[in-house]
C-alpha cells in the first residue's frame, strides 16, 4: 500500500503539471500569519503527516521537501519516514532557506519563466518579498512569474475544515488595566505620528489585545479570526459571523469577507493606510492594491507590537496572581504523579496529562491550556517538541525523569512552566545534565542588565554552564508571552539570534535552557521571568528580572558541587518562597509533601 | 586671547561661506581607513585638539561639533574646553550619528540644494553611502550635493606634515609561516572565484599581510602607506618612495602617485575588479570610475579579512614566544614599579612609561610599541585612554592603584596587556572593584562555547559579574589583534555591538573588562586569548580561549568572596603557569619577587 502522504504529494505534483506550476509552496500558517493556525491551515500536515510547528514545504516535478529547524530534526525524521520528502534543515550553519534552494532548484527547467506558485492567503508580503528577491537574482526579473492560488488545498483537502467561528466575548476591561476607548485613542496618536490616516491590524494578537475581545477561533489561543481597520474617527471590525458578534460601543462590526469594500470606501475619502507586511499577507495586499488607490499604503512595524509586550499594572498584579493559581494546580499535580507512579496502577504520560488539565481546569478565571501539555516520561522528552499520543503513551515507571511542559490561559494572563522530576533513582549523568540546566536557568534568572540590552546579549548566560561541560540545546532559552494572549509573543526573545529588540520593564519572557539525550532522557526547566527595573547610577538605569513561576524545583538529583553559593542559595530561596507562598491554599497532605519538597538544601559533606 | 582651535574653526568657517559650503566634514583618518594614521591626517587634532583616536568633526556655519564615543566622553569634556566645539555622544542609547545630524540640522538653509563637504581621500565609499542615503532621505535626491575638497586642510595648515615615506622592509618569511607568492596565489583565486580578474587592496594592514612587508609610516603599526593591485598574472605595488623600496621577485614596484595610470592600463585589457569598499576612500573610487571603464568594479568584503586573522602554526608558536618575552619585561617593569615607589625619590607615571619602553626594546626582535602606553596613576586611570603627558605627568604614591596597558611590535607578534597593580593601601571599594573587573576577565577566559558562536554573544560572560553589582564599563571587552601588525585588527571583536562574525580557532583577541570612577581611580585587567578547538561531539564542535599573556596578576586588593571556587582556582593556577614559564629567564631577585607575586591565593577562615 502506497503511503498516503506520499500520494497526495503525487496528486498535486499532477495537478502541478496541468496548470504549468514548476514549484509549489506550502506552508504552515493562516491568513493573520498566526503561530499556531486552526485545523483549516495545518496545511504541512495534511500534505506530509509532520505535525510540528515551525515548517514549510515545496514541491517540484521531481522532488518534495520540508524544511524546518532543529527543534523537529527528531520528529520529522520519525513522520516524514515513507512519505518521500526530505528533510531540509534549518537553524544549522549550512542551511538553505526556500527563497535560495528555488533559486538554484529551477534552474534546469528549460521552459522559462519559472513558475512558482502559492497560496497568497498564507505567505506574509515579508515574505513574498524575500522570495523576489532570491528569484530576481538567479532568473532575472522576467525569468521567474509568482502565481497566487487562494485556498488550492480546499480542490484536494475533501474534508478541509472552515474558517472557524466561536462565540465572541469581551471580557471585564479593568481585567485588561486599560479600555478598548483608550487602547484605540492611543492607536490614533501612533498613526498620526507616521502620517496616516488609517492603520489595517492583521495579527490576530494584535486585535485581541487593542479591542480587549477574547474568542476560540484557534486552539489554546484565544483570538477572534478578523481583520481591523482603524481610522482617525471610528474604527471597523471585519469578522466572520458578525450577526452573532455582541456589539459594543467604540467598534462597527462587519463581515470578514467585506474587507475590499471596506478599503474601497475608506480609499475614496483620501488619506494614507499603516500596515504591518510581516503579518499582511499576499491576497490581501493585491486587494489593497486595487482598492484603496486615493491613498498611499504606508509599510511599518506595528507599534501595537512593543506596547503590548509592556505589561500595565494592572496586568502585573493579575499575573502574580495567574502564576499563583497555576503554582498550586502544578504541585498538586507533580503531587498526585508520585503517589500514582508508586501505586500499583501503572500511570501513563496521557494519564497524567488528562489529570494535569483537570486541575488547571478547576482553577478561577480558567479558559483552556496556552498550548498542548507535553507529557514526556524517559526518552520521549528527549523530543522537545513531544506530542503525548491518546493511546499508547509510555507508562511512567519508578525511575528516571519526567518531563511537563505546560501552560494556562487565565482571566489573569497566560503561564507556561516545565518541570523534569524524578521518579526514582537517577544515572550520574542524569544528574549531572539535571543541575547543569538548572544552573543556567538560575544564572539567567539572576541576570542583571543595563537598559537598552537585547535578549541576545544574555543568553549566553543560560547555555554558559551546559558549554562549559561540552553540553548544548538547540532551542531559544525564552520566548515573550502574551497576557491571556499567544504563549509566544513578540517582539523579544532571549536566543542566539540577533533580535535587537532591547528587553524593556514590564515585558514578560520565558527561561527554559533544556538538554536532550536521543533515545534516553531530555530535561527541561522553565520559569517565566518579568522585567523589572533595578534602580539607577553613575554607570546606568539597571534591570533585572523576577521570577513568576511559582512551583518549587526539585533538588534531589541536583549535584551541588557544580552549584556555585550563589546559586544555591537562589535556589534555596526560591523553594522557601514557593512554600511560603503557597501552602496557605494547600489541603494539608500536599503541604506537607510540598513542605518536604522545598526543604534547604545543603552542601554536602564530602564535596 | 581667543582660544586657538575656536580661531581654526573661525577660519574654516568662513573659507566655506566664500565656496558655498553648508557644512564641511573633518575624519580622522587616511586614504586607507586606517584607525590610526600617519601625523599628517590627524586632522581632528589639528582643528579642535581633541586627541582621542576616534572622532569626526561637523562644522556649519552657527555649530562646530566633535563626535566620539563613550571611552573619551572624560577626556573630550577637558580638551574641547574654550573651543566652542560641542562633544556629540556616539554609542549612547540616543546617539545621532553624522548622517542623521545633518539630515536635520541644514533643514533651515534657504537656499537648496544644500552643500555638503568632505576630504574624498578620507572617507570610505561606505560611509559616503551612509551619508547619501540619509540626505537623500531628508531632502531628496536633487536637494543636496556632496563636494569632494581633497586635502582641503592643507591650505590653513601651514606646517602640516607630508605623507611619511620610511625605509621598507622584507623580514625573513620563516617568521609568517607561510610566503607572499603562497599569500598571491591563494588570494587569486578568491579574486578568480567572485568573477573578478583584479584586487585593490587598499587597506594597509592587508598589504603588510600579503606581502609580509613591513615599514613604519604610522606610529605603533608596521605598515607602508601604498596600495596593491593583484592581477590573475602579477601585482603591482603603488607606494611612495618607490626607487627606494628593495626589490622582491613577486610584484612590481611603482609610484604611490600612479595609481590612476597603473588603473587605466589595466583596464585596458578588461576584466573585472574586486575592492571593498569599506576602506576605499571616495577620491579613489572616483579615480576607478573615470579610468577602469571597460571591466567591472565588484564592490565586496576583502577575503584576506578573515583569512589574516587566523594564525597559522608558525603564527602560534611565535606569539608564544612574544607573549614569554612581553611578560618578562612586564615582570621586570612591575618589579621595578614597586621598588621605586618605595624608595625616596618619586617616579611619575612618564618615568615608568619610559622604562617600560625601555625594558620591552632590550627584548630580541623588538620593533617598538604596539601604541602609546598608557602609565596612569589614581584617577589618571579613570580615562580609559589616558595619554600619559611628558612633562607633569602624575607622581606615583604609595597607596591606590596604578594602572598600565602597554604592548610591543615584535618579529614574532603584537602584544596588548594591562595590569592594575596596588601601590600600598586601596580602600574597600577599589578591591571590591579590583575583583568584579577580575572575575569578568577570568569568565571569558574560561569560557566554552560551540564554533559559529561570534563574540557578541559571549560578550556579557565579562559584563554580568559588575553587571550583577550595578557597576559597568563603557568600551568592548575585546578586540582582535594583528600579527606584527596593527594591535585593533578585524573582523571579529567580542562587544555588545552586533558583530556577526562567528570566532575562529586561531583567532586572537583581548579579554580587557575594566571600571572607571572619574576623579578616583580607574581598573582594568587585560590579557590577550587565542581561540582553540576543544573537541567535537553530539552537540557541537567546540572552542575555548588559551590565555597567552605571561604576566602575573597581583592577588593583594582580591577579595576571595567574591570569586567562585572555580574562579579562585583558574587565577591560582595562572600565576603557578606565569612563574613557573617565566622563572627560568629572570634574575635571582626578580625571581624571588614574582615567586612572592605568585604564591597560592587562599580563602580567608572568615569569608
Amino acid at each position: 500500500m502506497e503511503n498516503k502522504y506520499a500520494s497526495r504529494v503525487a496528486l498535486l505534483q499532477s495537478a502541478m503539471a496541468e496548470k504549468g506550476i514548476d514549484a509549489l509552496i506550502i506552508s504552515n500558517t493562516d491568513p493573520h500569519s498566526s503561530e499556531y493556525p486552526a485545523g483549516r491551515w495545518c496545511q504541512v500536515e495534511w500534505v506530509s503527516g509532520f505535525t510540528g510547528e515551525a515548517a514549510e514545504i515545496v514541491i517540484t516535478a521531481n522532488h518534495s521537501g520540508l524544511w524546518t529547524d532543529t527543534r523537529y530534526f527528531i520528529q520529522a525524521g520519525i513522520q516524514l519516514k515513507g512519505t518521500g520528502i526530505a528533510l531540509h534543515k534549518t537553524r544549522v550553519p549550512d542551511q538553505v532557506l526556500i527563497p535560495e534552494y528555488l533559486a538554484t532548484a529551477l534552474k534546469e527547467i528549460p521552459s522559462h519563466p519559472v513558475r512558482i506558485a502559492y497560496d497568497g492567503l498564507c505567505q506574509s508580503v515579508e515574505r513574498i518579498k524575500e522570495l523576489r528577491d532570491a528569484l530576481s537574482a538567479a532568473y532575472g526579473a522576467d525569468g521567474y512569474r509568482l502565481v497566487d492560488l487562494p485556498d488550492f488545498l480546499s480542490e484536494f483537502w475533501k474534508d478541509r475544515p472552515a474558517i472557524p467561528a466561536t462565540p465572541v466575548t469581551w471580557p471585564d476591561q479593568k481585567l485588561f488595566g486599560e479600555t478598548r476607548a483608550e487602547k484605540l485613542e492611543w492607536l490614533r496618536k501612533e498613526v498620526a505620528s507616521r502620517g496616516c490616516r488609517y492603520m489595517l491590524v492583521t495579527a490576530l494578537d494584535e486585535i485581541a489585545w487593542l479591542l480587549n475581545v477574547r474568542g476560540e477561533d484557534i486552539d489554546y489561543n484565544p483570538y477572534v479570526i478578523s481583520y481591523l481597520v482603524v481610522s482617525d474617527n471610528g474604527s471597523c471590525w471585519f469578522v466572520r459571523d458578525a450577526d452573532n458578534v455582541p456589539r459594543v460601543p467604540e467598534v462597527s462590526v462587519t463581515g470578514y469577507g467585506a474587507l475590499g469594500t471596506g478599503l474601497e470606501s475608506m480609499a475614496g475619502e483620501g488619506g494614507s493606510l499603516l500596515v504591518d507586511p510581516s503579518t499582511l499577507n499576499g491576497n490581501v495586499y493585491d486587494l489593497l492594491e486595487r482598492t484603496f488607490t486615493s491613498g498611499r499604503i504606508v509599510f511599518g512595524t506595528s507599534p501595537i507590537i512593543v506596547r503590548k509586550a509592556v505589561r500595565n499594572r494592572t496586568e502585573i498584579t493579575n499575573l502574580r496572581k495567574a502564576h499563583l493559581m497555576d503554582g498550586l494546580a502544578m504541585e498538586k499535580f507533580l503531587h498526585w504523579v508520585e503517589l500514582n507512579v508508586k501505586s500499583r496502577e501503572p500511570i501513563t504520560e496521557w494519564d497524567a496529562s488528562v489529570k494535569l488539565t483537570e486541575l488547571r481546569s478547576e482553577t478561577e478565571g480558567y479558559h483552556g491550556n496556552s498550548f498542548e501539555n507535553i507529557s514526556a516520561y524517559g526518552e520521549n522528552a528527549a523530543l522537545p517538541h513531544y506530542s503525548t499520543p491518546v493511546s499508547g503513551s509510555a507508562v511512567i515507571e519508578k525511575r528516571g525523569l519526567y518531563l511537563v511542559d505546560s501552560g494556562g490561559q487565565y482571566d489573569f494572563g497566560t503561564t507556561d512552566i516545565t518541570r523534569t522530576v524524578p521518579m526514582g533513582r537517577c544515572s550520574r549523568k542524569e544528574k549531572e545534565d539535571y543541575t547543569l540546566v538548572l544552573k543556567g536557568m538560575i544564572d539567567l534568572a539572576m541576570a542583571v542588565f543595563p537598559k537598552g540590552t537585547a535578549g541576545c546579549q544574555i543568553d549566553a548566560l543560560a547555555r554558559e554552564p551546559l558549554w562549559k561541560n561540552h553540553r548544548s540545546f538547540g532551542h531559544g532559552t525564552g520566548h515573550g508571552i502574551g497576557h491571556y494572549l499567544g504563549v509566544h509573543e513578540g517582539p523579544q526573545s532571549i536566543r542566539q539570534n540577533f533580535n535587537r529588540q532591547p528587553l524593556l520593564p514590564g515585558m514578560v519572557t520565558s527561561d527554559e535552557p533544556g538538554l536532550y539525550r536521543e533515545g534516553k532522557y531530555g530535561i527541561r526547566h522553565e520559569n517565566v521571568l518579568l522585567c523589572v527595573e533595578d534602580g539607577d547610577n553613575e554607570f546606568a538605569s539597571w534591570l533585572k528580572f523576577e521570577t513568576l513561576t511559582l512551583c518549587h524545583i526539585d533538588t534531589k538529583p541536583v549535584r551541588t558541587r557544580l552549584l556555585t553559593d550563589e546559586e544555591l542559595s537562589w535556589l534555596n530561596s526560591y523553594n522557601k518562597r514557593v512554600y511560603k507562598t503557597l501552602s496557605p491554599y494547600l489541603d494539608p497532605e500536599t503541604r506537607l509533601w510540598l513542605k518536604k519538597k522545598c526543604r534547604k538544601l545543603s552542601r554536602g559533606w564530602f564535596e
